[in-house]
């Protein structure tokens, strides 16, 4: 007799899907195809002769460290680089609030797996990260979710479902995947504010913190809620857990993330890291240490960033030449997105299809919002990603882009006489 | 207001303590003491050389691919070398069959998330290893288990069990750790036919297989399954899930390991590791491949082999040159642990702290047993490792142990006067 599997698994994998951007990135990964789909930094400003430095100082020198278990915390010298990074943004932090993830994703999932039970409520952005719900709908998460506009999270919404009790909230001020928008600061006090009064967690996601295009660093909300938090010599008290990753600044293939957050939140995180993948490769960490280190990070951001605004330019200017009249986009600050809305009827994953005979891809936005929001307002989206593909690409994909939408909205057009 | 966080934690979390094996590593590291605590590879066995050309011809050939985003799946190459290398063992898999982990760990943790709804018994062998335990008690598993004798698994105590439906079986048939037997090839025969009677899937976990010291390998479970799954031509059914890894053939730094299972099975694991880690690091995946390739692995899995034999040797010798009456051990024909047994009333706990003192540290054997089995009996126990210290450290380090354990054995004699 052989096991019908299906019927063994637990009821918590019912709802999950595999990711839209994952098998996208497959189909799309034809040389023929122009893709804003994935979220992939771009390959050329990988610091390739850095890390074989790195590499060979590290086999030569640690090799033995960097080959063994490690400790679940992380790679102490990197913890305490973090640390110390942190703190111009005024993030007070020691090694001990600092836990190293595989990935940002992994902090996702071990904060589901510390703080969701069952239907809890999460309250998100609409939209918000997707990959943050795949992690979080592994636990039986429920959401209730707020809009945004150009200023992000639009604050003065909050204060209702804050009184339904949601188990904490998740936002990403910063460059917001896939918005592309960024919080204000007058809203980032009301929302840790409101977080303050309510009694609710704040998970904070800032991938693309460093990679800011124009104006000023905004301050993190975990720096906020902590002017709340008068006489907390060490870091051990705060409402906010703070999350990001080397994955935008130097490699995503390292899969390399942390979390900033109390001590005690960090040791029992520690203690469900240890059963989900006792540590994060430690040949990575050390690696990684050693190609940061120095002033490097700092200078390659410098790069990273000179690289990723002449792109969003590209795009932005490419929209506004071949988009037709009726169609919107944010205008992102910063990170690797921007945001389309698609006048009221249209059907991004219809464009999508159009799209493809068209060689040009993109994340239609539906897949951004808890599945208890799709409907007709969240198919009129897509997210365009700008840091992967090269400036004269940008402009033939947004032109290509541009027939299939033109066709797209004609269809709709005659499918709906006005 | 600053949040108590405990009061917001998942029920799940409740019964989760820190590792007993992470928490002794940590005491364990002052050099003057002599540790057969950790599971720890022997680090003058590394291929620091080849890792070293391994990470310059990556780095020079194919870094934009290394240290970019991957497929979840992970990195074909090494998928198509895993199913090519388990081959010689009877294990008929394609590529599709396999998924690369962030370390067996993690295959563990997916397998829980698939498979356990709270409350759902899971059969262990008593003892079984703590990781396990660790990973499953995350998504709220009870535990049925079965004792272990040099044989292995008691496969004649498995029906009853068996009729009580546990959700899986979960087993380590070659070396186990902590217990340090193998399970005979009658035995298997018994389980596998066993598992498909009751339609209880097997999760085989086999870190340690290629590490046999002497005598012949034995049919892994899985190929014993498929010889009841005569029409398949693919690898679609089968009721056993197989996990191996590369921590102890290559390095645990790096943080590999595999999952072997029909493809559905895969695919949905696949789902889960996205919201997991979205894939483990691409870099120490195409590192692990080209230090793996040609016919490295199998010539220095030799080594490996001869440098662990002599160490198990070693230990065997000093433990009956040095260890008094009235204590048994487990005579492993490969792998990493053997498993000692203290006479009745013994408490390997109280025994720690008086090894700890003559500066040698083991891990007392209580728990590897699930917490509803711990009692006088499983406190009995003491595993040792043998594979991460030299041998004149290992015949040092079982003398001063041999102190502590005739201090203890005295003082139960006393406190209990026949």
């Amino acid at each position: 007799m052989s096991i019908a599997w299906t019927s063994r698994y637990a009821l918590r994998t019912k709802d999950i899907k595999s990711s839209a951007i994952r098998e996208l990135l497959k189909i799309t990964q034809q040389p023929e195809v122009i893709s804003f789909g994935g979220g992939l930094p771009a390959s050329d400003v990988f610091p390739v002769q850095r890390f074989e430095e790195a590499c060979r100082r590290v086999l030569a020198e640690k090799a033995v460290m960097a080959l063994q278990y490690g400790e679940t915390e992380g790679y102490k010298p990197l913890r305490d680089m973090i640390a110390r990074h942190i703190a111009r943004y005024g993030i007070q932090a020691r090694a001990e609030n600092v836990l190293i993830t595989t990935g940002s994703q992994q902090a996702l999932d071990l904060i589901g797996k510390l703080l969701i039970n069952p239907g809890d409520r999460i309250l998100v952005e609409a939209p918000t990260y997707l990959g943050a719900l795949q992690a979080f709908n592994a636990y039986g998460a429920e959401y209730v979710s707020v809009p945004c506009d150009e200023q992000g999270l639009r604050t003065e919404l909050l204060e209702v479902p804050l009184r339904f009790g949601p188990k904490f909230m998740y936002v990403l001020p910063n460059f917001q995947n896939p918005g592309g928008t960024t919080l204000s600061e007058d809203r980032r006090r009301v929302l840790v504010s409101l977080g303050n009064r309510y009694g609710i967690p704040i998970v904070e996601d800032d991938p693309y913190g460093q990679l800011r295009y124009e104006g000023e660093h905004l301050p993190p909300l975990v720096v906020l809620d902590r002017e709340n938090v008068p006489h907390d010599s060490g870091y051990t008290l705060g409402n906010v857990i703070y999350l990001s990753t080397f994955s935008k600044t130097l490699a995503p293939g390292l899969r390399l993330g942390w979390v900033v957050a109390p001590a005690g939140v960090i040791a029992k995180l520690v203690q469900l890291k240890q059963g989900a993948d006792l540590h994060t490769s430690t040949f990575t960490q050390v690696v990684a240490y050693e190609v940061a280190r120095g002033n490097f990070l700092d200078e390659h951001v410098k790069q990273i960033r000179s690289v990723y605004r002449e792109r969003r330019d590209v795009m932005l200017e490419a929209l506004r030449q071949y988009f037709p009249a009726g169609v919107k986009w944010t205008y992102p600050k910063g990170g690797l997105f921007l945001w389309v809305t698609l006048p009221e009827g249209a059907d991004a994953s219809k464009l999508f299809l159009e799209a493809l005979k068209q060689n040009v891809a993109f994340v239609p936005g539906d897949s951004f919002f808890p599945s208890n929001e799709q409907g007709p307002e969240s198919r009129r989206h897509l997210r365009l990603n700008f840091s992967n593909a090269r400036p004269e690409q940008i402009r033939e994909g947004v032109r290509r882009l541009s027939v299939a939408v033109k066709a797209h909205l004609e269809q709709l057009r005659v499918a709906q006489p006005s």
